[in-house]
């Protein structure tokens, strides 16, 4: 390919998720193939303001593809929702060539991409990065394959309690404001009811169901509520009320809190990282920017980053509905 | 619904798969929150013509949808390929009330489903179970997404030795006619050579492009290497040819066997399994036969099981790019 | 052996452990080995009191040995407390010609072994068989190395994240009365600091410590907390302390609940529970009662039980200044 | 500690074994505990005659505790079996100032410590670094416990196949010489039979033993073959030999190979590791030499190099009579 881009620099921000090293890796790796320098800009767009730059090439990244986290660290940036922050950043840009940037991240990741897009026309791809799948224009972000596998498994040692003494749980994930890894793990983890922000439940149906569930013989149970759910009760109420009006349930909370951002990627989440992080490059090398690079119908496809933003990356109505017939 | 089938009869044959226990618990709380009786089979076909049936409820299947394996056990039925034992199998199933049958495996699975169903006109549909990944109709087979994270998981402790004595590694993974997970999982674990049956290489390019990966500055390799690769040599013929023509290489083989198809299923396999388990109830009351149910696009298809049977489930050209790229 | 003893029963008693299965099997094929009836009493003495008995062969414990948990469930039993309670239990006992018992748990199931053991001279054994590793007597309790293994596991999920922010992350485990988990896992997760129920580090000591830690250019950190550590505030009130007197710190919790007590269990756990569930048995046909069997210097020893309730399981000094030095 | 040694060297030498990276961390943590500096010497001998060395300080070792291999890496050195080259090495020890070395591996690297201390009186201590526990003086070397759970989880994998398919697997697991992970992770992975080097169990007694467990209702069996069992037949023979002798079984096999060398450490090999490396550099600031630190007894304790090289580790025959009654 010939491009006028010479230089590209790379940053994760905002929460931290599996499958970001992968992405760096394939960032930096397809830069190597296409004859172009890479940069990476540590801690996010706090560190592009700071100027917190280094070199990578292809031997940089090695051994990183199977590590959590992110190498290049991530961090919320206030500065860069000032102008004077985000000409810092643009000086520290045009001073080390870098004249492109792939930035990994979720919604705040791309606004700030976008803005900064708007301020000084230059060429952004976004590659979506976040546990959470609540990102419109891809079936799947970066690290919510892992973090479903991660709550599954957990929820399979909670359950060898559940079952030995007979008790019911409430288990707390992660999802502010999707449901996806509550709807998903639950399932997976042969949930009895599952909380999600999506839906508002509500309490008296939840006992009935517990209940009903009881009386079918079910000794034990596990409810898999979303942080953000809609029922209005936190995870610790939910417990109070349910025992108070199911006094014959022994009931117990397990809130899991930050491990479901951390440990080696799923398969799944490599492989996409390294689609997405080589797309992102080429397309940046086409000329294109202000997208997003996702999957959809296991392509890799380009979404604008201001549909990307705005759009509602929605649970499947289908799941609900096999959640509740596979709880009998 | 109304439907006129009463009892569903459920078996999986052919290799087991992980997810496959999760798939049975679908049908089978499936048929209960529909109101149809199920039977499960055991052992196959073979299962089937000596009539070896349970009676099967939702509590039945409480507890196996994390377990490997399959509770009703697999087998390969030589009698189900004569006429006398196909026959003998239609009136076990029509003495025990079973009027439609759910069949869990692969290729050969569904041709012995096609000529049973031509032959009876007993209606029947497939859920396709293989960690290998060859079935046309749906993006994912049952056990696929596991064995992949195995085999990642696999090569990354690999890796640490490779890492620590600058060792080169052949890794030989399953697939005999088709390269999914060598592809998949050679991406994911980081390989800097994929040896699959859709592609000959060629011996030269491989140690030319092993030399090459040397000279960039990389001390320790993994070459990914699928049973059927068609560069006509075993994978200890391949190590005794790169240690000859590379002679500052120590070469190393692990062929990872059978433990790839085991263990407890993913989120992703149980959340499919669950999908196409209730799906495949669902169809037969309504009275469709015949059908494969996979999902394409993330949602839940049919497919004829005549086409799903002759066509070819083909690697992505794009991820054969992708894994050249990363792996400079 | 020659023995008068013709019937052993077996239950779990007390939180469950991993492992508590291996032993079951253990005890239930020794008892076959030795030509000795097994029974499985279900729901530990509350199962024993309402004669909830099952006959146990070689056979029902196949695949058991890998299961978190404990097929023949556990509960705390009120009644048991009561003379009448436990007459009941004995009259059970007698009427299906039990005449020893092997019993796995704590020091609470050790404890009404004694005192059943005092008013009917009934033969006793017990298995030590619980994550805390709290008893006298034994190196390892059953599901102790389990727990610190998913404890580890977690930790380096959390690691991922908090090395990915510059964060500080208290980690509460388990332990209320003993900081064996607290102690051992903060080493291997490379803890900074490690606050047990043993020793009371004082708040300003802590802020100290942490302030040390970050001058000396360590940009996260890791604190694991026993549940009952004796600084007097729990874990959410830490935070708010280190909040407060380190502003810089950006300060998360994670409280891993119970999930520490499933999972399979570990190749030690397994083997351990092995060699304990074959020598209860061996030492009740031996005519022996009221002692634990346990582990001391890799060997399977007796305790008598009253020692076993009564001595303490201290931390070993040593390694509270092993983790002083690593984490400099 | 007041010592006349100032700078302490650390390597890693023969196979490496997770854990190995905690003992140099705690080496090298240890050395700035008591003020004194620390050296990384590269691939084991050879890098030490080729002057390999890299200053390691606290922060060098972050992030290491939980990773597999040896950051250090290992190799073999021919170079130190002369003369020449261990004047060459102790050369480069001098020039770099190095006083004193802690030595991470097995027999072969304390034999080639012992021959340096003798020519030159160069203090040295040993760590016992392997996956096979074969050396005398300790209960457990570094990695041995890691790779005995990388050892039962594969066969709980093979186990789901088995099961499933009525199979009878015989599993090949390291060790040349010692029978320990057979015998262990064979108990642990529920193993119907379990060939070890210090036994020879005989061709026929492993037919018949395999008979009377079919006999006895078990529809699949699990053998564990260590390397270097004493039958004398490899494992395809073997299988050979049970499929002439037992045609009513399906026979299968599976070399676990070089992935049980890697791995994120378990809890107990990081501690044990933290312990040894701490105590190594105590040791060697109090004077003494070709010691080995261990563990027995659950203490670090010392055993002299040379009683270290030529005791032998005996695998306990308690655990052989275990493995007979829990496969009944």
């Amino acid at each position: 390919m010939t491009s006028t881009i010479k230089k590209i620099g790379v940053l994760t921000s905002g929460g931290d998720a599996p499958g970001m090293n992968a992405a760096i890796r394939a960032v930096v790796r397809a830069c190597a193939y296409y004859n172009v320098e890479c940069i990476g800009i540590y801690r996010g767009y706090q560190g592009m303001i700071e100027g917190d730059f280094k070199e990578m090439g292809p031997r940089t990244v090695k051994n990183i593809i199977n590590k959590g986290g992110t190498i290049l660290k991530s961090a919320r940036s206030k500065d860069f929702m000032t102008t004077e922050g985000r000409l810092q950043a643009y000086n520290h840009l045009k001073e080390s060539g870098v004249d492109a940037l792939v930035v990994i991240g979720g919604d705040g990741t791309f606004t700030g991409a976008e803005i900064f897009n708007n301020e000084f026309q230059f060429p952004i791809i976004g590659i979506p990065g976040t546990i959470d799948n609540d990102i419109y224009g891809t079936s799947h972000t970066l690290g919510y394959d892992t973090a479903l596998n991660t709550v599954v498994e957990a929820i399979d040692k909670i359950r060898d309690t559940a079952n030995s003494h007979n008790r019911l749980f409430f288990v707390e994930v992660m999802g502010r404001d999707a449901g996806h890894i509550a709807l998903n793990a639950g399932i997976g983890g042969g949930a009895e009811e599952i909380l999600i922000p999506e839906e508002n439940l509500g309490l008296d149906r939840l006992v009935e169901s517990l209940r009903k569930s009881k009386d079918s013989g079910k000794t034990s149970s596990i409810v898999v509520v979303a942080e953000g759910d809609k029922i209005g009760k936190n995870v610790f109420e939910l417990k109070d009320y349910v025992e108070e009006n199911m006094p014959d349930y022994d009931v117990r909370v397990s809130v899991l809190g930050h491990m479901q951002r951390g440990g080696a990627p799923s398969c799944f989440d490599r492989v996409l990282a390294s689609r997405l992080g080589v797309k992102a490059v080429e397309v940046l090398l086409e000329g294109k920017t202000n997208y997003m690079v996702g999957l959809l119908a296991d392509k890799v496809v380009l979404t604008p980053l201001e549909q990307a933003i705005k759009g509602q990356s929605r649970v499947d109505a289908e799941l609900v509905k096999v959640s509740d017939i596979i709880s009998i």
